[in-house]
């Protein structure tokens, strides 16, 4: 048994993790740490009685001694706040999993201009992995440090990978239209998420200007050193969970040609990647509470258009199942475990 | 022209007043406060663009030499903030409606059992109106503070007059099951009101706790001189706007007869209540976003307990259109006026 | 007074014209038709009982003797059914608003192109004025036969309108990618719109080859005699209410001069049109029962798209608020009357 | 391996099993049928692309000579369907569970008289056990022919049982205020089920007129010899998933003493029976996607009144979860294999 710890365990991303490695068979959630319980702590089941008969692992405040009883440790902890504590946690474990935005970056000046903060942990951000499996699958084998990939980019990403790696991106114009669920925004106090303001609503925000934009870019400049030219207009549905994105491509010029197939290449043997039937789509809510992430349409919609639809749960293979099966990798379970 | 102003606009009530009054024919809305926006002030439509090219009036900090300017005021303020602010305007201009708790109980101990504060205008409290105008029409004309009922207490009292005022509840035990929209819980940064929190759910709260209990049986003791044994269980559901009631009258003895007739005999004339035919049922939507009462079922469930649905809209019977029909009626226009 | 009656008062569009109609101030609803009803007839208040207190009309079987007592009719029937019955009732009323698609089209082959029907009344589809008011307002004054635009194509034509009449459409791709809510597919039993089904989800559909989009490709070539290169990814989110446009304008050269102006210059006195500050963005809950259009964020995204959002509510200005505001301006009323 | 095979796959308690069931680790899907698909078929995961990696078992019209290959049959059938198959294929294999109402009568006229159908199988309907595992553990343990209990019954008779078994309910009248969400009515087309219709909305329906009342009733007349007076209420929410019931139970006298002990001594080592603290309550969305039933408050709500708070998800322990669990108990499997 692998003894696991969590620190940050009451956000939403958190409680996902809890609820992926509840059931994952050779796992134990040995420690659960979060500095908004008080500090005699309280059981995870009696702040989340969804927990109750399943788990009932104390929530306690973060003590480094802790660190000698567990083996992985995931941080999902706001970004600039991972950082801090990284260094010190990754003497002490086999692994450690960031579902923060503070190792994604392989530049910390990019970081540093997108999350306004100096990169405190140069060093370590050299050596960590973007956890991405379809795409950095022998890379997490034996990783130490794991940068989790963020929502929006894990379906921007998947969804454009082949085309940037055949080059077809070098002369091409992205826009993404994306559409998330509300537990995207975290579980915070916040007037702008109350229910009564988002039923009935559908609210774009950001635009060009959401931090995970960057984070795409970079991804394709240090992975293949290729320039993406990305457009990116989040917006914020009425839905509990799950990203789709519509990837629009432009080719400067006209391309007919079979792009589909790529796909089937590059994705067919992926236990985690479904790809539709050509000019068919898929629903969001067929990814919802998965590790799937499900490409479809995948053809023109005019002469040089190219349309992706990308669809995720923004909670599981945007964040927290992608964390598990992340760890599967490298500590080399079966990739499936616990998450089918 | 009359000219109204409305202190705490950027509340659910409050907005929901701009958008009643903004439609009635004999109102010019002059006066907007909110100590929430800065010095300078901003125009409504700039903060809920909904109101572009309906309203424009500014929202400015409250200063009492504005009114010398208008001649009605409501008050969108939370409960406790009104009892401060009213004395000094009730001089001041020709009616005065309070939307929040403070002027609802004739008597200032219950006011302060369930408040937690002392009353600051004993005076005033006793001479403010309860503004439920299918009750207290003739009280309510040519008033000069009126007192607005609470959402939940006016779904309850119109469902049970007709009994209370018969006697039939003397020796009946009262068992109210409400559930209302979120809007009811006011445009506040909470957790507990997230969309992701609140989609899919249904939340119990305050069983037989809530302030809206004593509201009900004060009322019932001030008006009839009744006492009604009230058990009261609060939800919170997923829809923005409504509040529907299942009130179910316990009577000690089998009693049969029929009660229906009450309610049509009570009601019949009144424009904002809909009596459905016996044994039916109405739907909460078909009362949102206006100024009716329905009430339905109005048959017994069993040999002794007689069943009222009672549905309105929280923020319009239960608020903000009450409040305009209290208007009306105060200033002697057509009680419908702007509310259909 | 105007008498009006309405064709297919049962579906959502013909209950929409019901409650807007039913606040006109120099309306009369005197006739409602719908064959869905048994023969004998029922009251509209009896069917939806939203309507009790408000509208008490009967509903029934149309009868072309009725035409003799009203002077508009609003046809909301299914497409291919308008045209069977629109030419026996111009003959009869002053003025015809049908709500189909049956008179949207210039050239009949285009129609039956994409509705799969010969058209059956081509005389009159010459002569029918396309419902757009704030394009077409001095031909709506006065006509006799109005086809009032489907829900998308106002959306977009309304977003487009100011690019393509100045040309700026000639070398450029439009990329149309809309968010609908349910009502838009109408009041029909359909597994695939129930709740269930629906919640949680966000479903594209009919992409490229939804019957909307020949419309708006139509209207500027019939209108402005330009080719406009569109492509349309319409999906259903779980609202009740609103379409949202992002339309993405791609020119062929780079094009970064300002086209923010244009849409000042072009719609700032229209008194349904909202136009935001540049590269602000409005929500779709804004234009929730109302008759706007709000366009929005009008800046470029990259240095060759433009970016335009468009919102509507789908029932409102894409459908029966529209349709009052054809009535109004044919007939000589103020243009807001009944919508502000 | 056991082999199950699920007849009327395509329902929503079919898919639900699906999803159960793919889970197990002791289970092969080896057959799915429903004649809802054309005669060759289709595979599972292109009817339900969710089920896509996971499950690709065809579904076929049922065919009695593929019996020989399963142990275990599922009837996910309409009422009064069930019983004309079930017959026939009892024979044939290890257990059979039926999630229609079909055998979950003893009496075969109570059975006619809710469901207007005579019973087909009267002999069967004797040897049948009702499938709910906390009451009736010992005698599902190696039976053949289970019938699995409705969704609403599940919540109200594990709430009362209590109650009922200690000689409580003999005197007392009990009231249930029972909301479900959308998925119990079923994956079927009906304009009364869209989105449109039940977003924003709340419905009572069959008020005492629901044949979930009389299987309660006859439950506990069978099992305990028991009458409960009961009185029953359901209501739609927009929810998906997810069944709240408020039992209020009115005793005729005064009856203090503490009942939540009572809960606590025969539930407290039920595994899927979840206690809350006294006076405090659970929210729905705790139990949705398991095979918990939460019961919470168990307290007075006034001097006679004792109110149970029982929450379930409709589709999971109000239908295909409980059926797993059922399953597990007959085969002497561990009872939570593949539900927690």
């Amino acid at each position: 048994m692998i003894h696991v710890g969590i620190i940050g365990a009451l956000g939403y991303t958190g409680k996902e993790l809890i609820h992926y490695l509840s059931r994952h068979p050779v796992v134990r959630i040995y420690k659960l740490w979060d500095n908004a319980v008080d500090k005699k702590g309280a059981r995870i089941d009696s702040i989340f009685p969804e927990f109750k008969n399943i788990v009932n692992t104390k929530v306690e405040h973060f003590n480094k001694k802790d660190l000698d009883v567990v083996d992985v440790v995931f941080l999902a902890l706001p970004h600039t706040v991972s950082m801090k504590i990284a260094p010190s946690i990754l003497d002490k474990v086999s692994l450690l999993i960031d579902l923060s935005a503070d190792y994604r970056f392989k530049s910390h000046k990019s970081y540093q201009k997108w999350y306004k903060a100096d990169h405190l942990d140069k060093k370590n951000l050299k050596k960590a992995v973007y956890g991405l499996p379809e795409i950095n699958r022998s890379e997490i084998k034996g990783a130490k440090l794991i940068a989790n990939p963020g929502c929006y980019p894990t379906s921007m990403i998947l969804g454009l990978y082949p085309l940037a790696k055949e080059g077809l991106l070098d002369n091409a114009q992205v826009i993404v239209d994306s559409k998330t669920g509300t537990s995207g925004a975290g579980r915070k106090a916040a007037t702008g998420l109350i229910f009564s303001e988002l039923n009935g609503n559908l609210r774009p925000y950001k635009i060009n200007k959401h931090q995970h934009m960057p984070e795409v870019t970079a991804f394709f400049k240090d992975e293949l050193n290729k320039s993406v030219d990305l457009s990116f207009v989040p917006q914020l549905i009425p839905i509990n969970r799950g990203i789709i994105s519509m990837i629009y491509t432009v080719f400067k010029n006209k391309k007919k040609k079979d792009l589909y197939g790529l796909y089937k290449k590059y994705y067919s043997k992926e236990p985690f990647i479904r790809i539709s039937k050509k000019g068919e789509v898929t629903e969001l809510k067929d990814v919802a509470f998965t590790n799937f992430c499900d490409l479809s349409y995948l053809d023109f919609i005019n002469d040089n258009t190219f349309l992706i639809i990308s669809c995720i749960d923004n909670l599981g293979k945007g964040a927290a199942s992608q964390a598990v099966q992340n760890m599967n990798i490298a500590l080399g379970f079966d990739e499936k475990e616990g998450l089918i």
